[in-house]
């Protein structure tokens, strides 16, 4: 099974789309850009997509939906947002199809012409600011802290699987509040949410940082994000937080009455996460045996495989294999026992390994006579055998024990690649050789970034929120710069 | 608050209209026939999508997702399909917007014409049919049993605020088995599980039937559904399972290598519910006060509100009400206290009887000195006082006889509201005066199907699948029928 799968040192981009077919994961569909989430795939995102959810309601957020279309004027209420949003839109012009006069199937009924033609949601800003204006009129409607999950669209040109396609999930959250500092407060609370998920489920160190006006969210006043590197020296924009200030506020007309009865623009946020957290998390841990999955995000914990020849010797050991499993699920790990006489175990080995399932166990005669349990861990692949009696601790265990090794492999791999540059010459040679996190001056203008874009397609990922302050000077001009910034090529 | 809600008995469609509304369920969205699914209602939406996501993986399903965009070709495929379907959907015609001329916003792009239109889904079948042509191969690959959470668009004329929307939120189950039996069992027991929610979790109950030929889902071999009646006497379709045969199968080409190696296509099923639900559970129970939501799909299910006059009263009863509500939540209780002092007591009652909360708590300085709360239900609008002393077990036993009052007053309404008819005339007088489900003899044809909806509006709704045989004669053409059919007025 694991047979042809590319390595990763030799053709990475092609380790990627191969493991996520192999895998079970996604396939691109018959519509351009647009993928199928195959249910493997999907599980992962229901298991990101109910950790976050619990996140967010810890948080105060609930959840609400609003409509998939957007009116094509809304687009143009917010400047800059229009900018960056409108030029990648699927249009709806007509509401209905008709059959063909000539038999061969339907057409676009031209009487069925929309006077307004409607824009499927790339994000739904504009439709919600302007829900907003009838839901608040005085500061006892603050915060509103609402959440949506939801499907949206925007016409990529180049896309990938989970990293970029043209039609994604995800979920995007959109707060109002009574002044800037709450509102403030809102998105860096939000961005923490983000990056304790990042690191604490998906096993995936971030960067904390603030985007350069060049990168921000289309409307936004201040966009904040986390940065991950993956194994090729890459790196990912794992999910962005936006201060909006009043701007969609002012674009909607969204006034409220304060306590003292004056009226201002509403302040407001918006964050998102979407499928592409699959990507990142495909392509920050996995090998060239297939997936490694964080114990905490993986839908099988641990498989149970019985090597057996006769009917006879799968009936014992199924008696174990059922017990152990249900001591597991008791302790709330999902198991999976795997008795299908159709496939060889050497098969189901290559099969859970290329899944990434966290832990194998096997169980044969010899086993039974022993009173013993094969144990696979698969982040190490390291093989152990363990008494069977009082194995469930154990195994609990070393679940815990992988979820934090794959944390510090990747920790590991950052710091290593994560270097602090001075010169452009070191700075463009590094790129090329190995790619990853350069901390490096900048002058502070777009210009200087926008030519270190051009000549290196390596951009400003984030201003680090935690950088110490050291004065410097820019690795382009020259010029005087009070910290480092974080360089990459990116997804 | 209630002021001004319109009575049942009065105008029901008002009734509804301002329910929706005032109980902040949902709106009307700027977009034509699209709503907003505002953070309550969609709470409900939640709890139901939650209970029927773990009675379909309890049935062997997974999830799974499937693009948005249909291609326009896609739905000529199913000869049937197309007819049911292509009539009333978003096309998708272009991919890009740019800046009007002359600076009055975005227009279309008309560089930016597709070449083959798309369609966003009113059902998937057809893109997932084609997609299954690549993951069926042999026997081995069967049964499929999918399941997808997704939004859909149909372009209806006519609106209503969850009951029928252009778009709407949904699942959609579509499996694939090698043989027509298999298919079948998926079918029935699909509309079991169905049944089995809108009884058990709704308290709603349900009529189990098949749909005549008429009213059969476009590509289906037969038509399965659950009906109910709701209290101006109209039937509302709560849910349909479709058996496929080898319909979609055979359109996409997806057939399999059975065990002894002969190749036939494969047979199918799809079934779905919609936030169309949240009507029905609207409509079903709630009275002139506001809602009544059953125990098991209400958000809140316990609200707490302090009698209080002074901060000190308020210290002592928070402490009693918070060690309730602790107790409450440890028994998996979901409780509310509102110690608000933005708003009177009086307020807050109105409030969460318009919210339907099933059971209100409330303390105030007498029952603090008596150790008593009183108690109130929603569903009867009784009140009593309880000794505070041991009222966790109480409550707990509270709501489980609030759900079942509910679903046998809506049994009792049913009952008396479902009538054996014989004559034609009497058929319209009832229908004319009270609605209900008619049952009757029908001759079996379309055609006479037809002239009663043509003449009193309403349709068969279903053949009951616990129907005895019964001969009768037809109560339009007086031919013979073997069994009696249900009609009704329908949403």
């Amino acid at each position: 099974m694991s047979k042809g799968l590319p390595k990763r040192s030799e053709n990475y981009p092609e380790w990627y789309n191969e493991l996520v077919k192999r895998a079970d994961l996604a396939e691109n569909s018959a519509v351009r850009g647009c993928m199928v989430i195959k249910p493997y795939g999907f599980s992962i995102w229901e298991k990101m997509q109910a950790t976050l959810d619990q996140m967010f309601k810890d948080t105060g957020h609930v959840n609400a939906y609003f409509p998939l279309f957007i009116p094509k004027s809304y687009l143009s209420r917010e400047a800059s947002h229009v900018e960056g949003f409108a030029k990648e839109c699927a249009v709806v012009t007509h509401y209905r199809l008709k059959n063909a006069p000539d038999g061969s199937g339907v057409i676009v009924d031209p009487e069925a012409k929309l006077e307004e033609e409607l824009i499927v949601r790339p994000t739904s800003e504009t439709v919600i600011w302007s829900t907003y204006k009838n839901w608040i009129q005085s500061y006892r409607d603050l915060p509103l802290l609402i959440n949506q999950w939801a499907n949206v669209v925007r016409w990529e040109m180049r896309t990938r699987l989970f990293l970029r396609t043209t039609e994604f999930l995800w979920q995007e959250g959109h707060t109002a509040h009574a002044n800037a500092a709450e509102a403030i407060a809102e998105t860096e609370q939000m961005l923490e949410v983000y990056a304790t998920f990042a690191e604490q489920f998906m096993a995936l160190p971030v960067i904390r940082g603030r985007k350069t006006a060049n990168e921000r969210f289309a409307g936004a006043v201040d966009t904040y994000c986390i940065e991950a590197l993956m194994q090729d020296g890459k790196a990912l924009q794992a999910g962005t937080s936006h201060f909006l200030g009043q701007n969609f506020a002012k674009a909607f007309d969204v006034r409220f009455a304060s306590q003292d009865q004056k009226l201002d623009y509403v302040w407001g946020t918006s964050w998102g996460v979407s499928t592409r957290l699959v990507g990142a998390l495909i392509m920050a841990h996995s090998d060239d045996e297939g997936l490694v999955l964080p114990p905490k995000l993986a839908p099988i914990q641990v498989v149970i495989v019985p090597i057996f020849r006769s009917n006879e010797e799968l009936t014992r050991i199924s008696e174990t294999a059922q017990a152990i499993r249900k001591n597991l699920l008791a302790k709330g790990i999902s198991v999976k026992y795997d008795d299908r006489d159709t496939y060889k175990p050497g098969w189901k080995f290559t099969e859970y390994e290329m899944k990434g399932v966290p832990v194998r166990l096997a169980i044969g005669p010899k086993d039974m006579d022993n009173g013993t349990v094969e144990v696979a861990r698969r982040d190490t692949r390291e093989k152990m055998t363990m008494s069977r009696e009082g194995i469930e601790p154990k195994i609990a265990q070393l679940l815990t024990d992988i979820q934090e090794n794959i944390y510090q492999r990747a920790w590991a791999f950052r710091q290593e690649n994560t270097v602090r540059v001075d010169s452009y010459g070191e700075f463009k040679e590094l790129l090329d050789r190995k790619g990853g996190f350069l901390l490096a001056h900048w002058d502070g203008t777009s210009e200087t970034e926008e030519k270190i874009k051009e000549e290196t397609k390596a951009t400003i990922r984030c201003i680090p929120l935690d950088a110490e302050e050291e004065p410097g000077a820019c690795v382009y001009t020259g010029k005087p710069s009070a910290q480092r910034v974080v360089f990459a090529r990116n997804y």
